[in-house]
């Protein structure tokens, strides 16, 4: 990509924490991003893999086809107008949240992150599901559980193909799976950055697969053959390196669903924190594929033993509206804390599943779905003393 | 219970580990077990929780009431013959399987499980879905999210009731949920040890949630007051006792899908394998919600390496026939072990999520849904001598 690409991107906010300039990658303060629980467009994080594309609404049109009965074209004002609108809260994060604690250990290759790639927004648009039903989706029925739905965008990555990726059909089907083709985020159009002027929501999947800038979706009986999805976003065992990886992109499957996940938004790591006085620890926690968070535990003693959070998701003051996709904000209160302290923080989800103790175990070179047990060294201010 | 009351339990396989007589809980030599993709109905594990009820077919008839437009009974011809019969494959597990290695820790109330708590069989019948369609469901649809099926059995437990349950009326709903009434077990009838003549079948759920000798169905705003929804199969932190989990019952969600869950069936721990020549490790694993194991990982060396084992749930020569609620199969053949040696097993799931390290960090009163790294210590026979 030339640097001249990168001549018309939109303006940003100036408190962002910039991981990659072109193409940008940017994460919000995590004490900014856990004061709401549903993010300002300007504060959601922003991770792109190519110049923002310019778009001209008036001579912009999404295509259907692939292996359906009508291909379709469909401009803004039919998506807006010829379909319910369907509002969902979803928390996207990225694949490589904390990805930076794994680089820590050993370099792995992708944009550093620190633990603010993850954002709630309400997203507004069709449903998918009723896009495809107009293009006649139920004559394929009987291969329905071997479809795959990909999408593909506007902007210009690897092998100069759009950002692509795919998802199973039965997801896109779903109409508790809320796939939605977002034309409003947080009741304004899409900004620029987040795939203006249409982003396929998936919720419960990890954010690669919310395409923005969307062009085409295909309906299709293999997963995407995009770079994104072949030889990207894959988990491998931490003794595979850059040397024995070919063979392997090929036979490991693509991440799909969110795992359990959780951070400390407060403190910071290696944060000075006043002595004697009782003390709040804030942060989020996700799980994928519609999982609520049943349980965030806190240890203050290295997990000898554990202090279960105080979630309030409920009370919120939400407008009415299900919170299956979004994250939980919990916080723990001790009244003392020892000197210096880590302090630890593990979720569980409605699958019984929760995060892995040892990052060493997870550790992978691509460094994505960390979701090892948070891990944040604080001492009293006495202590520094 | 009176001891008379167990005077008619059905015979069964001379070959099961006994766990607990009164009422019969049983599981077959895991090596066997490990043979069949498919188990056999006389070698399928037994977690009863009361004498088994004895059941005049003829007379029998499945009720289905609550909040739902018509109260309807249904006799066996009736579930078999007015609609269509559906097949589904799933693996049924205990939440308590593998429940012995916590106890080996500290104490727990429960049953006592090797890792053979576990059994796949090919069940059939009708479709809730279209049991509750049957009796009206739709008129109830601006409900559905906040529904729950309450199932109660014939077998009289707790506080003289059947035994009970219920999972979220959507599960219930959703095609690719496949829940069904079964009145079939691998081709046969229901034994009576499975719940005959029906049983609900919830894949993908603990097996706790597929209630046998099914009396009634009820359509409710609330989960199942049954004491096994409200006072059984819950989570709590290790340090929870019975002094102090009294007040958490009421706060902490019921158990409903698998976590993800993994075991060595060969070598067994403290076996003595032969020295020299090349060892196959074998196994199963299995995740819940429908989400596929995607990766099963040994370890000979304490978990610093680890080898990725081979899946053949494909190869099986199974008929055509979805496999997204059945356990899986591996195997990991290593040429030299050393002696003695720790052999280490995690699996990981569709969702990324995977097995947790440390079984002490998971213990919990109860002894459910262990699922912490499988560990079996084995020596070469030389190192005896």
């Amino acid at each position: 990509m030339a640097a001249s690409d990168y001549n018309k991107e939109p303006s940003r906010a100036s408190d962002f924490t910039i991981n990659q300039t072109t193409p940008f990658n940017a994460e919000p303060p995590v004490a900014i991003l856990r004061e709401h629980f549903v993010t300002a467009n300007d504060k959601f994080y922003v991770r792109n893999h190519a110049p923002v594309p310019l778009i001209d609404e008036a001579s912009y049109k999404l295509s259907v086809e692939g292996l359906i009965a009508r291909h379709c074209k469909f401009s803004i004002w039919e998506l807006k107008h010829s379909f319910p609108q369907h509002t969902v809260m979803a928390t996207l994060m990225c694949a490589g949240n904390r990805r930076t604690e794994m680089s820590d250990i050993k370099a792995v290759r992708g944009v550093g992150w620190g633990c603010a790639a993850i954002s709630n927004a309400v997203w507004k648009g069709p449903r998918l599901r009723d896009v495809l039903f107009m293009a006649g989706i139920e004559k394929l029925e009987s291969l329905w559980d071997q479809l795959h739905v990909d999408f593909e965008g506007i902007d210009i990555c690897k092998d100069k193909r759009g950002y692509g990726s795919s998802i199973p059909l039965h997801k896109a089907l779903e109409k508790r799976g809320d796939v939605i083709l977002a034309v409003e985020m947080n009741g304004s159009e899409l900004p620029r950055d987040h795939g203006y002027p249409v982003r396929v929501i998936v919720p419960g999947y990890i954010g690669a697969r919310s395409v923005k800038w969307l062009k085409t979706i295909t309906i299709q009986m293999h997963e995407s053959t995009n770079y994104y999805q072949k030889k990207d976003y894959k988990l491998f065992l931490p003794e595979v390196d850059w040397d024995t990886v070919d063979e392997l992109w090929d036979k490991s499957p693509a991440i799909q669903e969110l795992n359990v996940q959780a951070a400390i938004t407060q403190p910071r790591d290696n944060e000075m924190i006043p002595k004697g006085s009782s003390y709040t620890v804030k942060g989020y926690a996700l799980s994928g594929g519609g999982r609520k968070i049943t349980r965030v535990d806190i240890s203050f003693d290295g997990g000898k033993s554990w202090k279960v959070a105080n979630m309030f998701t409920a009370s919120q003051n939400l407008p009415k509206m299900d919170t299956k996709w979004s994250w939980e904000f919990w916080e723990c209160s001790v009244k003392f804390m020892p000197s210096p302290c880590q302090i630890i923080c593990r979720a569980w989800d409605e699958g019984s599943n929760t995060m892995p103790e040892n990052i060493h175990q997870i550790w992978n070179l691509r460094g994505v779905m960390n979701n090892s047990w948070v891990r944040v060294n604080v001492v009293s201010d006495e202590a520094k003393l």
